[in-house]
């Protein structure tokens, strides 16, 4: 198995890149891992790890950065190091692709220089989701497509159904779709008329959920558009951040309170931990002919080596293949 | 001035309603506050508290439930607490209603009883969102109307601009369009629309916004789809949920853990009820031809009392005058 790494996406490129790819190395031995990335920059740094056996260098001239427009970028760089791994994938010299660039232009990648599955619409971005019990959620398309129709919402609960059977190795994961209300005609005309749909497709449909007990796993693959759910993510983000900062400012307020944190600090920083996207791998990019994963931005090496680990299971347990055979059925 | 309260409505009523009416005739002595409620149930605590001159009675007969369905409801119960007080607001009996009923009978009540302000397509619900720094942000439409045009969000960013321009008495209200990201042609199809649109408002638009930092108040007034802001609202509350549960886990896990979070317990519960929805009064219903207020479901005495004295402001202020003046220069 050969997995293709994007070393300059990222704000750590290609430092985190490089060490996640030398510690996934270890992890992985059986996989050929493949850093796509300036030789002068990413070449010293495989050297003076030793040069492990299964890391090999690809080398690309340009890098998209994370201001560049996404289709624009993808376009004209034809030689950075995102296009070319996806170039790998697509001609079957690569089996994955990970980055943590500018997710507009992976995705452009995805679509344009890997291809989508034959049959979906629109392939999708499908992170991880962090859940009190530490199992996570899948939710999709958070942000690949703005507007969606209700088929594009079924197509997306298949594959997030397919993610979880194959790769997690989840029995009859529960999908639910993402509304203002759990009863069944609640929404707007695009969830109403999904709700219909999703009843008729096969996946394990458990109806409308609210995005207040997302955190709480009230589903296993949570299918909305990616207006939506980008929204919710971001408004989970914001509060979580909000509350933490106004947490540490009580915390500090005196010496009493201070010394009070100081006992709670890593109860908090194992919670704050267990919250933590890069914990969850990255997100899978699902309905691309070829596996794609997309790291946080702000991905350190570890975060790397989980897109890497994660990228990994995906071609083991032939999640392509079965997206493929999933919809050439139809 | 006189204000009608729906004594029945509220998971509390009506022992809450009554109380907070009652508080609220003390602070606001120049205005007639009208419990509507059923006499046998009403009038014996409105004498218990001596009759307070400013409060009167309305008899109604039946009551509108939580789980009735809105409209038929609204069509039925014609003798109900909110049906009545919707009349008498009509009639002009009545300068504002205040229920904190189900909210889909109360918009119902708003736009088949009390009527539309002439050039509104769509009244909207706009509750004030608890921001870190206590002002408070106005947010339309949180969910009544699930499907929207760009017109509809244009009508509700000038409605918002009144409101907090009139009756809280803010100089250029920053006006924000909920979306996916700051950049202006970010988005789906409606809010790329309504960002044009937007822009040649009379209205002090500041561009599209990120609910990651609506409770660090990035606007005044944030513009979006009922849907989407319903989302937004709810994926807030979870995580709020979700981060406190976590934290009360910690805080009692051990006997150091217990100590630690009694010394910080004040400081956290400021925080909290700076975050409660009840401290910034009910949610008001915009484009509506009379003052109506949608206090929470869980609303107490105090909460009540607050969305009266909102109820008082938004009269006192002349909003639906203003709101109706705008609107007929089109």
């Amino acid at each position: 198995m050969r997995i293709a790494i994007d070393a300059h996406g990222g704000d750590k490129a290609p430092a985190a890149a490089v060490e996640g790819t030398l510690r996934a190395a270890k992890e992985l031995p059986d996989a050929e891992l493949i850093l796509v990335g300036k030789p002068e920059e990413v070449e010293p740094m495989i050297r003076a790890a030793g040069k492990p056996s299964n890391v090999t260098l690809a080398a690309a001239e340009e890098v998209i950065e994370a201001d560049d427009e996404p289709a624009k970028a993808v376009r004209r760089k034809k030689q950075s190091s995102m296009v070319i791994a996806g170039r790998m994938v697509r001609e079957g010299q690569a089996d994955a692709l990970v980055s943590a660039g500018n997710t507009g232009a992976l995705m452009a990648t995805g679509l344009l220089v890997v291809g989508r599955i034959e049959g979906i619409e629109r392939p999708a971005l499908a992170p991880i989701l962090p859940t009190m019990d530490g199992v996570g959620m899948l939710a999709l398309d958070l942000g690949a497509n703005m507007d969606s129709t209700p088929e594009h919402l079924v197509q997306y609960a298949i594959m997030g159904s397919l993610y979880r059977s194959r790769v997690h190795g989840m029995e009859k994961p529960r999908v639910g779709l993402l509304n203002v209300g759990t009863e069944p005609m609640k929404g707007n005309e695009l969830t109403k008329a999904a709700f219909e749909q999703l009843e008729r497709a096969p996946v394990n449909f458990i109806g409308n959920v609210e995005s207040r007990d997302v955190l709480f796993r009230n589903c296993d693959v949570l299918v909305c558009d990616g207006f939506a759910g980008n929204i919710m993510l971001k408004s989970m983000e914001g509060t979580a951040t909000a509350v933490f900062k106004a947490l540490k400012e009580q915390f500090t307020s005196s010496l009493w309170t201070k010394l009070a944190a100081a006992v709670l600090a890593p109860g908090i920083r194992r919670f704050r931990s267990k919250m933590d996207y890069a914990t969850y791998g990255g997100a899978p990019m699902l309905g691309v002919n070829g596996v794609c994963v997309k790291a946080h931005g702000s991905s350190d090496a570890q975060a790397f080596a989980n897109g890497i680990k994660q990228a990994y299971q995906e071609v083991r347990h032939q999640l392509v293949q079965t997206i493929a055979s999933e919809f050439s059925r139809k």
